[in-house]
């Protein structure tokens, strides 16, 4: 046998963004910050302990019932009304997406997503082999009216519509953008005119440092003519390791989106730890700790780059794990990106996160790793690599 | 918005084979036996110790080096040679089969399965939009010149080749069918000659009541070009609950898959305890108690069948954990097994294990979850409904 013969999509997807270098200053990448993960044991036992009836038996497609509902109690905080039927329980927001993507799209079916959107969610899209329509962002995030344009013109010439958009509209991850109210209120508006559904991922919504919260999409949608989906995750308020998210939805939608499982009911395992560790009052004490810990990483962050970076053009973000940095027009991420990881450094080249065109020179930081201080080594080495580059650059304009 | 627009593939599947109506006789499901499920009180304990350094954070894709190290010592005792980089973790051997396809099907591309097959494989691969060439069995199973005929078939017509084949060679599913050395020899040489891939799924392969093993597809395999990814899973030999499987195969290959997984690295936190599980000599032992059980449970539902259901033809397998049954030609496996569920007994009809056309008149029962007494309830009950089946058909007849 001469060589395998691939599908397209095995072709497609590029080096992994989980492997880092052994030592590195890991600034590319929303892992938990190790000293806030949750101690489990009581957990871990309390699951050991219902092996026979629970945890070791393949699970329930949809996810056990206690935890589904836990979700309801958890997402009734942000005024979002469901109950057990409409949650699905999966692999982190990532493996909802992706059972999303199953269930609505084709290949060839175009996605709507921001430009730039989370980057991870651009490989699972292209994974469907899905093209994306993208949509610019503002200072009220989402851009609902070049979308509704742009809408309007696939109808006028007879191409079909999108059925799906994917955003993150709270803390967006990468540009930590907050869409605004008027601005959702219109997403909804144009999904019910158009027909596509809005996936809504959240992950970061808890992890709020000032700001008032906006009402999520999924509070605003119709019961009984739903058209959001939302994510969810425990990746980002208790831990990433345990692989535990969800998707809300209307029972139909949910319901084939667990036959898309194929791999039989998600780990039962650790849901029932997360359904303990969600059980009375102590995640919300747990999310605050989080915040607290995360703004400090930010300020570490925005305050460095400053210092050792002041060419960079940010924005700190009101929440989330991410910072996006705007270099100079001459300055390539990629080259910066490439470069610092020499140096120790990771960071992401803003080019991993656009779906189709891309301006070269943007940063997606990640603060959520490492902390304060390691932050702030991290960006001055970042900060002596740009220098570097760009006295480069100069020579050779010269 | 009036009405979702679904993919195709989303249409496509059916109901859930993993509810179960409450106070069933559950006959139709490779679920655990209860009692012999393990206490991981320890290993749990242990996987919650290593929360900072391991068991929280997102994992590795290919799944840790601890457990890819254990797999890789576990199939040495089949003969299979290979090292951690041959390794991927899944979440269970379905999972494994999922990410094959993703790496190397199309929409629209064949693969090639026994008829019947497992069907759960069978929905995976139909989500895939993948059409099915279906290869009969006899007593040495795989029918290596039915497939050769077909392939130079195709080739003669200028039609693609199929480049995948998927099977179940130890104790299939759910034929019980274990397929001779000179079959599984031709098998790998269609492959090399054809340029296809065998996925070969193998999670039985230790639970055997009688008769000598076979060396398995990859022990056969050549090192240098290989041609099968052995699929392997804890769920039989362990418990299904920990969703811990692997894929074994060429390094390039297995990277391949890992990088379409959608959810990140698999979960740490149950890898850390099969880890733990396998490390040491218990697992023999277990897997030799659950083989014993498993044996009484064959030979239960064998002797009920020939008391209950006289009717049916039965060849007894030599190990796994499934039955198959032929019923009289008069008699509808649906029917039957419809029937049968409003009884309180779930079976399969052996229509759900067929990739095409199909016989109306087999049955799939599956005697792993079930004791020897409700193994016996059980199959009386189906024989009971059999029974009357037969005498409207009689009615009918008249």
């Amino acid at each position: 046998m001469s060589g395998y013969r691939y599908a397209t999509r095995a072709e497609i997807l590029g080096a992994s963004i989980y492997d880092h270098e052994p030592d590195a200053i890991v600034l590319n990448s929303g892992l938990a910050y190790p000293p806030l993960l949750p101690d489990v044991i009581r957990e871990a036992t309390e699951a050991a302990r219902s092996h026979v009836e629970e945890t070791l038996q393949y699970g329930p497609l949809m996810g056990i019932d206690d935890l589904r509902d836990e979700v309801v109690r958890f997402v009734a905080e942000d005024e979002v009304r469901c109950s057990r039927e409409n949650i699905l329980i999966t692999y982190g927001a990532k493996n909802a997406l992706d059972l999303a993507l199953r269930v609505f799209v084709e290949p060839g079916d175009r996605v709507i997503t921001t430009r730039p959107t989370y980057m991870t969610a651009l490989q699972i899209i292209r994974s469907h082999q899905a093209p994306v329509l993208d949509i610019g962002q503002d200072n009220e995030g989402f851009l609902t009216d070049e979308l509704e344009e742009k809408l309007k013109r696939l109808r006028a010439n007879g191409e079909p519509v999108p059925k799906l958009l994917f955003d993150v509209p709270d803390f967006h991850n990468p540009t930590g953008i907050t869409t605004s109210l008027p601005r959702r209120r219109k997403m909804l508006e144009l999904a019910r005119e158009f027909g596509f559904v809005i996936l809504e991922d959240d992950p970061y919504r808890r992890v709020r440092f000032e700001g008032e919260p906006v009402a999520p999409l999924k509070a605003l949608d119709d019961d009984a003519e739903s058209v959001v989906i939302s994510l969810g995750t425990v990746s980002k308020i208790l831990a990433p390791g345990l692989r535990v998210g969800w998707a809300i939805g209307a029972p139909e939608v949910v319901k084939r989106m667990s036959r898309q499982k194929a791999d039989g009911g998600s780990n039962p395992f650790t849901q029932r730890m997360v359904t303990e560790l969600m059980r009375g009052n102590k995640l919300s004490k747990h999310i605050a700790d989080i915040a607290a810990q995360m703004r400090l990483h930010r300020d570490a962050m925005t305050e460095s780059l400053r210092e050792f970076l002041p060419d960079a053009g940010v924005r700190p973000p009101q929440g989330g794990y991410f910072l996006w940095a705007t270099l100079p027009s001459g300055i390539d991420g990629d080259t910066l990106a490439a470069t610092a990881r020499k140096h120790g450094v990771e960071v992401s080249s803003g080019r991993l996160s656009y779906p189709n065109e891309y301006p070269r020179n943007r940063l997606r930081l990640a603060f959520s790793f490492v902390g304060p201080d390691h932050i702030r080594e991290g960006v001055r080495a970042l900060g002596g690599v740009y220098d570097d580059l760009k006295k480069q650059e100069k020579n050779n304009g010269v």
